[in-house]
């Protein structure tokens, strides 16, 4: 993604703090009090400009979404949503992942979302890839036994890399779509990715995993 | 496959008792001795016409192989290119992959391979799938600790089942190329039907898998 330079992007993060978490630690284990509402919680690590979660915090009331972004400049796209939305069911927060043991209790979380992460396709590199054994061990802990980890992308590489990951780590592929966009699926969200890689030609890769 | 009526063919299967095995029950265990040579056994698990284990077994002759079909007229071409190449360290049986346990003892064979089996795609035909799980039951026990099941297909949907499969039968994916001819793949041996679906422009998928 190219990043502009967004200097008020800062600014406005801070200014909405009904809608960006500006201390999630002080939330861990008490997100229902956030929301107001005891509903599932699903979170999206990599949530980019807040298409996909945006469009399912709008479909799925009766789930309390958390979009996940680094990106100052990024994650403001998701702010500005939201700010024209105001959905009661979705909150937005600055963190990373390898982090994600300090802000939820084991368990709290009840589907984790992957959308078209970086690929980091150099080998140096893999220990970076949101699918490498350490982020997976995060996930398992903080997913509770009925949770699932829902990971799309269009990146081949990355899906053959992520099968075999999730393989050695144990984890169970309840779910693979080597062609999301021709399959029978009905309900598929679409990111902003999403929908400019497969307008390409691209194949469009989904897994669905479960750890025991 | 189109099954050509080919009365001669049980005679001819019969006339060649050197390279198609009649009491494979008898070689249990000492499959080395029907070789004559101590090498490491790979086998095909529905060879055809025979294209692919042919030409591995003219690749490496270091290793012992044994191509496995059950429909008479198929295996019968088979056993034609064999007569000619003559090839010291080929065997062909005809026995259902289902009864592999009264054929090799526990840990005798060092690969299988899965090339392009009938995806049997109705779902009430599940059972029937040479990667469902009482046939990786079957894998598992003949296989060597070290031993490696390869797969291939152009079957997406056998594709994708097969790798929730191996996953639900907690059998590792060491290795998965979703689209095996545009890979760094150097020594890949086409079997007649790859050659052709390929040629159509249908991706080859192929899994290698090991059991813990």
């Amino acid at each position: 993604m190219r990043l502009r330079h967004k200097p008020y992007a800062q600014d406005k993060l801070l200014e909405y703090k009904q809608y960006v978490v500006e201390k999630p630690e002080e939330s861990k284990g008490k997100w229902t009090e956030r929301f107001g509402k005891p509903q599932p919680l699903h979170i999206e690590i990599g949530c980019g400009k807040g298409r996909f979660i945006i469009e399912m915090a709008k479909r799925y009331p009766d789930i309390n979404f958390i979009g996940i972004e680094l990106q100052t400049s990024v994650i403001v796209s998701a702010l500005e949503k939201q700010i024209d939305e105001q959905l009661p069911n979705l909150q937005l927060m600055q963190v990373n992942a390898k982090d994600l043991r300090d802000y939820f209790e084991p368990g709290e979380v009840d589907r984790i979302y992957l959308t078209f992460s970086d690929p980091w396709p150099k080998n140096r590199h893999e220990k970076r890839r949101l699918t490498y054994k350490s982020f997976l061990s995060v996930y398992e802990t903080i997913l509770n036994d009925e949770g699932e980890l829902h990971f799309k992308t269009d990146n081949q590489k990355l899906f053959e890399y992520s099968l075999t990951s999730f393989s050695k780590y144990d984890a169970v592929l309840e779910k693979v779509y080597l062609d999301l966009h021709n399959s029978e699926v009905e309900d598929n969200v679409m990111t902003e990715y999403e929908e400019k890689f497969s307008k390409k030609g691209n194949r469009i890769y989904k897994a669905v995993v479960m750890f025991k």
